[in-house]
């Protein structure tokens, strides 16, 4: 019998986060699963790190096939935690991360713990997906999203993906997903980002909340769009950030 | 009179680190700044922001061209509470983020807090720039490194940067800097990466630590590989991360 693989999953949302549940329940049949999750929410920690306190490995539960531990790092530590402290030897075969409450596409990708635990998969050379739901609510519906999903878990699965390349997938709230697209990274920001409160004790403070601004509405082939017109996007996604056209650039600058 | 630009400063080791106070120091005759720094250290905290907790914003003082202000947020928090509290009109012509105690080069840009900050700068389409010095002590020196530093912002003020690309600045620790060198951002990984020690009370819990490892020793075009020979090391860094590449490969996918 062909051994089956191992699976490590994450996401920002904690481990008892309705997207993670579902997540297990979606990949329990292709292989056996190690969660290992953030205690409580994590989201926006992006790929953080914790370097001023230590961090726990707590296991929560174990049956055949599936591993749960939690700890109180960020997503990153959670993954890091995982390859080191509980597969030294031999990391897993493919890491997963999500489904996350609420959508990580286009800039989002520098955000998104969901995302910064694929990273970090993807930095370890494991082949690393991140899913993403555009619904934050606690209540969010994953089930249009399923066969989708199952399918790209598959082809991972089967073709693995090259050393240094993730993938950020992003469902749309739709009642019926129409398909899947292969997108490129949208170009977008977040605006009017602060709203502003006055302290009962005197002075203001701000709570983070804003609006997402597609800068390229007519642009057919990014995430965005793809969101948009009903469709799940898939952008395939790199380590390396190097600007190659400034490099050359800046070979003409007086340094 | 030409007006002098307006120069917004971060970092993630806090306001009153060294690093900030001698880039204050080093880009003072450039332009008015206005510093937007953390209130603690906020190191390895990446492009996080704070989505759970209100951030509060607070002069600490001011004298002419020069402004200080703390938050108790991330580096991107500082950022985006400069941007939209202070600046909502019209951004600041210019972004830099550090001195950093400590390097940021090859996938550290992932982790980096200095670099968050600059990252935020970038998506806004302001030109931004992140230096690091590869020592971590609060006594580090970092003016070996003053005039190369200025060369490098005079040619930023002078050129600007294209949108969505940043510039990733490394120093290395050596007693003459050789010259500076436009790189590429190398591969490699950090190994080994936790410490473990018995709790008191019982149990395991975990200080990360570890060392870099350099995945490409050969190559000679990395910023690894600059710092190593003395030189500094310039990674001009984009936002988009697609995988241009992995984009046409997908397209074979059964999807």
């Amino acid at each position: 019998m062909e051994k089956r693989p191992q699976i490590l999953l994450s996401n920002d949302d904690g481990y008892m986060a309705p997207g993670i549940l579902f997540l297990i329940d979606l990949l329990r049949p292709l292989g056996d699963l190690i969660v290992v999750a953030p205690k409580t929410g994590q989201s926006g920690m992006s790929t953080a790190i914790t370097v001023q306190t230590p961090l726990d490995l707590v296991l929560i539960s174990e049956e055949p096939g599936l591993k749960i531990y939690r700890s109180n790092g960020t997503p990153v530590d959670c993954v890091k935690l995982a390859l080191n402290i509980l597969f030294p030897e031999k990391h897993p075969d493919f890491l997963f991360s999500g489904v996350n409450h609420g959508t990580n596409c286009s800039v989002a990708i520098h955000y998104s713990g969901t995302m910064g635990a694929v990273l970090e998969g993807c930095m370890n050379n494991i082949p690393s997906v991140g899913f993403s739901l555009n619904d934050h609510r606690v209540e969010a519906d994953f089930e249009p999203a399923r066969p989708f999903l199952f399918k790209i878990a598959e082809q991972v699965l089967k073709n693995g993906l090259p050393d240094g390349t993730c993938l950020n997938v992003n469902v749309p709230l739709v009642p019926e997903v129409k398909g899947i697209r292969i997108c490129r990274q949208g170009i977008g920001k977040w605006v009017e980002e602060f709203e502003m409160r006055i302290h009962p004790r005197g002075g203001n403070y701000y709570w983070l909340m804003g609006s997402f601004r597609n800068d390229e509405p007519e642009s057919t082939d990014t995430d965005m769009h793809a969101l948009e017109q009903g469709y799940i996007s898939v952008v395939p996604s790199q380590i390396e950030m190097t600007s190659y056209p400034m490099l050359q650039t800046m070979k003409s600058w007086d340094l």
